[in-house]
This record gives C-alpha cells, sequence and structure tokens, in this order.
C-alpha cells in the first residue's frame, strides 16, 4: 500500500516546475517535473498545469510554491520580504492563488528583496534555499554562494538572511558563447581536454584582474585568431574569466578562513570549488534540489 | 566640368561599405555607401558589390580598402601586422585581390594585432583612423579612446602604434539591452530625461567599482523592480555602468595630463567625454569617418 501523502512541495521556476508529493513523515512518495516554468506560461494557464501535473496525485489539497510563479509576470505576486529577513516568516508571508473547481489549495511563499540604494538586488527561489540550508546546516554562519545563471552571494545568520548580491555569469557566459561575436570561437568541440587549461588560465586572470572583464573577454577572440586556441580551450578560458570576476570582483566577502557552502548544479558548483581553492577556501557542494526541498519542508513547519 | 577621379578610398566593415572618390589634390569628389558590410557578404560576392557600387564612375583603377574585407572571413585574407607597428607601412603590407574583366584594382590594407601572451588582440579599420589621426594631430603621443562595438584603447606615438586593448562595451550594452533578463527593463521610452540622471548614477559606480559589473549590471533590474526606475533611467545607467567599467578597468593607461582623443561615433563620443570629466581628464573628440579618409589618404602617401 502506497504511503499517504500529506502535501505537496513545488519549485516553480523560469524554465522548470517541478513537483514532490511528501508523506507526514517528510519522505518523498512521489515526483515529477515538467518544462512549464514562468517564461512560457500566461497568468491564466497556471491552475491547470498545476492541476494536470498532479491530477493522478489521490489526496493531497496543501500545495507549497518557492520561486517564480510568485513573480509579478508570474501566476500571483507574492511581494518580497525585506531583507534583513528571517526566513522562518517566509510561509507567514505566503499569498493564495485560487483554484476554481479544484481540491487544491496552493500557496506562494514570497521572494526577498534589498532596497538600500546602490545595493538593490532580488531573489525569489533562493530564499527557499537559503533556509534550506539552515537546517540542512544547522547554525551555520557566513558566505554562501550559489552559482547558476544569476548568482547569489548571501550572508546567513542560522535562518537569518543578512544581505546579498547577485551577479549575471551564468546568463553572460550563454550570451557571449550564442550570441556575441566570440561565438565564432566555440563552432567546434567544446569538452576536449584542453578546456581545462583555458580554464585555469581563465580563472587566474578573471581573479586577479576583475576590473578588466570586458577587456579580457575579447581575449577569446584574439586567442582564437592568433594563438590558434580550440572551441574547448576557448569554452574553458571564458568560463574561467566570468566565474573568476565574479569571485575576484567580491573579494571582500570571502571570510578569511571557515568552509563556504556552494549551493546549486553540481558541476557548476565543482568549478567554483576550483576558483575558491585559488584563493586557499573551502567550499562545501549542497545539491540545489536537495536545499530546495529541505527549504520547503522548513518553510511549512516554520 | 567634374573634377577627375584620381582613386577610390573604401572602408569595408562589417555592417558597412562606404566609399569616396577622390582626386589628385585629395578632395572627395564623390561618396556612397551600401548595407553590403563583410557581415553579410560571401567571398564570391566581393568583386561584383565593388563594381556594382563603383559602376558610373568614370577612370578611378586605383581602390584602396580597409577593415574587415581583408579579415579571414572577409574578401582576401590581409595578414596582421604586429604591433608595435609603424602604421606608415601600412600600404606595403596590402594585398591585391583579383578583379577578372574590371578595370579595378583593389587593394586591401591589413589589420594589427599583438601577440604577446595575455595581451593577445587584433583590430581591423582602427589602425587606418590611427594612422589618420596622426595626420590630423602631428606629433600626437599619447593615449587614444575608439569607443564603438568593440572599443580600442591604443599608445600612439606620432605614426607608431605602441600597444593596443579592446573592450567589448558596445556589443554587451546591445547583448543585454536586447538579449538578456535585462531587456524587460527596457521595454518604454529609452530617450526621456532621466536617461542622463542614470548614466551619471552608472559611470560614477563603473569608474569606482569596474570589479563589480557582473554584480552591478544586475542593478538594472532591480531598480526597475523595487524602485519604479524608467526605461529612460535603465538605459542611461546600464550604458554608465559598461563606459565607466571599460575607463575603471583600464585607468593605469590614463595619463596624468594632455588631452585624450577620443575617435568614434560623436554622439557616443560625447558619453565618453562625459564620463573622462570625472577623472578630469580632457577628451578631444574626431568623428570616426574624418579619421577613416585622412588614414587611407595617408596610407596612400605612406
Amino acid at each position: 500500500m502506497p504511503s499517504q501523502i500529506d502535501w505537496v512541495a513545488v519549485d516553480w521556476g523560469t524554465s522548470n516546475l517541478r513537483a514532490w508529493a511528501l508523506d507526514s513523515g517528510g519522505s518523498v512518495v512521489e515526483s515529477r517535473s515538467s518544462p512549464e516554468g514562468m517564461g512560457r506560461l500566461t497568468r491564466e494557464q497556471y491552475p491547470g498545469v498545476l492541476a494536470s501535473l498532479l491530477s493522478d496525485l489521490a489526496d493531497p489539497a496543501d500545495v507549497l510554491i518557492c520561486g517564480m510563479a510568485g513573480a509579478r509576470q508570474g501566476w500571483l505576486e507574492a511581494p518580497y520580504l525585506d531583507a534583513p529577513a528571517d526566513l522562518t516568516t517566509l510561509e507567514r508571508a505566503a499569498v493564495s492563488p485560487e483554484m476554481p473547481g479544484s481540491r487544491l489549495a496552493p500557496r506562494i511563499l514570497p521572494g526577498v528583496c534589498q532596497r538600500d540604494i546602490g545595493a538593490e538586488d532580488v531573489m525569489r527561489g533562493e530564499e527557499t534555499q537559503l533556509l534550506g540550508l539552515s537546517a540542512l546546516l544547522p547554525g551555520f554562519e557566513g558566505l554562501v554562494v550559489m552559482p547558476g545563471t544569476h548568482s547569489k552571494w548571501a550572508r546567513l545568520s542560522g535562518t537569518r538572511l543578512e544581505r546579498f548580491s547577485t551577479a549575471m555569469t551564468g546568463e553572460l557566459f550563454e550570451l557571449l558563447r550564442t550570441q556575441s561575436v566570440l561565438r565564432h570561437s566555440f563552432t567546434g568541440d567544446l569538452e576536449g581536454e584542453d578546456r581545462e587549461v583555458g580554464f585555469e588560465r581563465g580563472i587566474e586572470l578573471g581573479i586577479d584582474r576583475p576590473e578588466r572583464l570586458t577587456a579580457t573577454l575579447f581575449k577569446v577572440r584574439a586567442g582564437a585568431l592568433l594563438s590558434d586556441r580550440s572551441s574547448a580551450w576557448c569554452a574553458g578560458f571564458m568560463s574561467g574569466l566570468l566565474i573568476g570576476a565574479e569571485i575576484g570582483g567580491q573579494r571582500d566577502w570571502v571570510p578569511g578562513a571557515g568552509e563556504v557552502p556552494l549551493v546549486g548544479n553540481v558541476s557548476l558548483c565543482a568549478l567554483y570549488q576550483q576558483a575558491f581553492a585559488r584563493l586557499g577556501m573551502q567550499t562545501r557542494i549542497v545539491d540545489a534540489t536537495d536545499a530546495t526541498l529541505a527549504g520547503l519542508k522548513a518553510a511549512r513547519q516554520g
């Protein structure tokens, strides 16, 4: 006999929708995902997409959602909490979109914003991962780095988010790789063995000279033209430059000692781990999905 | 009676083709342009495009070309000169593509490259503008800044190009404005009056914190979401951030005194002028077309 489903945890991001059905002990009974992220939905489509994703699940009424579904351009805006923020209050600030004719009672958690002039910033989804991290690493205080399309650097103190900053590293990499003049340097195999050599060179230059990024990026093209650098070398070099500049430019956030948690895609986090190692920093990789699920559970018990 | 045409000067860039017919005194008799830049031509199309552009001109046989037509993916590769380079030798290094059945005898000037490891760079077209600048400002020694899609910073000593560096400022602005998540902040009128306010703020932050660029760029989005910044403010701010970071990150190139020539589109140069003024630097704007034409004339007399 299958376990009774108690509630459903949902991560509704820009490009993906993932759901986990949990029993009353917090164990995952079922999980599913769909590409119907915020980016391809109109407001009116959300109820139908959620109902369809969960249609074969027996009982669950309680659905707790984090991520972009709560954005202004999402399903229903869940106004930001202001940083510094106590993340145990996320659930209290959730909004409840209507699902006419459905048993489902969805609630969407808010994101967190930072309004200080000159440090304005926003997050949606990462606040839930940070709450999850505080549950996975009880009592942790310090810098958390969340590599991704929009990397977040956050100062966490237990369940309190002190401040944070976003770097557009992942998005810049994709734009430059596919849309810029540098794309001509990426026409071959990007995964060859000298990707690592290029990455090491890029990390070094990025960390040492983050202020030169708009100039060092052009070295990708010049290196391909003048030194016959392979596409793999160029991809590694550009990735290293961008990750290195993100870290080098925010060195004043990096603590002198202790372990920095890296929350994100595991293989991307491994690149950041390599970069932080150049600064003599220990890191610990936490899979983003684990952090999200832990965060949704912690929010519901908040 | 129209003046006799002695030769034709041509600037064949990525997105444009421009030609000036000159008499033996160096005066422009005719000029024309076409959107048939390198970016939309196959190698085989060049002779026909040039013949058609110049078909109604009476006599000219001598056609001197600068720019991307000499790139590997252009008409005929004109191998780079190595920096440091004496720009009076450009013509000697020109290549002559074939024009079967035509009176026209085109020659394409080379670009300049810099092979030093870690400072690899390339230019095609700007070397001719720099030679032109040395003719327009005889004896000039110092930094020349050439704002554009790929901004060039060059150290010029008379007709000698000592070294140079490229920043991808203009291309990054266009990519971020049209393709990134920041595009959502540019849906309104970009030319409103608070563009100037945003620009000033961006310049300040860009010059002071160039190492933070990948993070400060995200403030464009956060400012629009949290502070209802207008599209014009956002456009000014992003432009200021990128120009400021280009200048702030290369401060060690900026001389302590003297006037810095800015060679490029005049309204873009005016933005750089404003930014350099924050560092207390005097600048002098030189229209890119004037520099190109002066450079092609000087090359031919080289």
